[in-house]
């Protein structure tokens, strides 16, 4: 998708350790326009693929997970890694590591939002290592529900996300996909 | 706003103590049409301030604020509950009280997305005391920008946050607006 790799090139930052800082438009400031872009191209690529419900995580995951459910018509859910005094169990929790704070997150999704019925695209702002996706990706399996397909806005393909989703059998698309981030800055695309 | 007061009707849930439980169209599952409207309505509402930047708090503002954002043409900016890795400091913090964990939480902004030319306007998922959405104002205060507005799609009137904040001296807008949660379950809108 032209429009993100333009704007990653252009406001992206390379801090080293594979670490891609895009605070500019995805992680900390949305860039909104950007965002609806990215909702109707992510709809585009998963039209045919009759999904009813888009599920996400807390936090960065939630702005292009919400432009893709009005695209394709759909309600989103998005996991909670804090229980809100509004949950009631039962729910349905998977683990991944944490990004932010070491350890562990608790990623929990109320059975009342995801049912045996759904068909489920799965939305996040990154496919790195795959373990975010692959513990929602064990949550709709808990709930019964068809993982229909996984959906990323930026792809880093050196830590292998991909082939450790595989496994799933559902199509995985990546908006940006980043092959290579160099020692001097450079940030590479596969394409 | 008739749409979302009908859908807090049939879908929210009075669970006693003055909490509601809108989980099935804001705190958990995002009814994206909504959202949409709820943004295109903050807009109409703020189109006369020359807001250049709407500001909201990790989790729940984030789908709204993206609406209303898009809606206006302008970024939007979400205070970090938690510093991620590409957050460089300084930073701007902020702290409120915690509505999932007891005791505080810190709201980080980040003055490369916040500056003194910005006229700001806050949006937020609920105006209950007020103390979430005056931490994001002090938030503003501090990095020189000036407050254009609030914004809330549910206030609940009996938690006195708009006299709480009535000191910033900007209008507040709430979509719908709840006077009474009575013991029975019967949720009470002010209009």
């Amino acid at each position: 998708m032209k429009l993100l790799q333009d704007k990653i090139l252009a406001e992206g930052v390379n801090l080293g350790r594979g670490i891609l800082k895009v605070d500019s438009l995805l992680n900390h400031q949305i860039d909104a326009v950007l965002m609806v872009a990215i909702g109707q191209e992510f709809a585009r690529r998963f039209e045919h693929c009759a999904i009813s419900r888009i599920l996400t995580a807390e936090v960065s995951g939630i702005a292009p997970a919400m432009t893709t459910a009005y695209a394709l018509g759909v309600p989103m859910v998005y996991a909670r890694k804090h229980k809100p005094i509004t949950m009631k169990e039962p729910v349905w929790v998977e683990s991944a590591p944490s990004h932010t704070k070491g350890g562990e997150v608790h990623l929990m999704v109320s059975p009342e939002y995801l049912s045996a019925r759904d068909r489920v695209l799965i939305i996040d702002d990154f496919l790195a290592t795959g373990k975010t996706i692959d513990a929602l990706a064990r949550l709709v399996q808990n709930a019964g529900a068809t993982l229909a397909g996984i959906g990323a806005v930026i792809e880093k393909t050196f830590e292998h996300g991909r082939e450790n989703l595989s496994h799933w059998g559902v199509p995985i698309e990546s908006l940006a996909i980043i092959s290579e981030m160099r020692d001097d800055g450079t940030i590479v695309f596969a394409n």
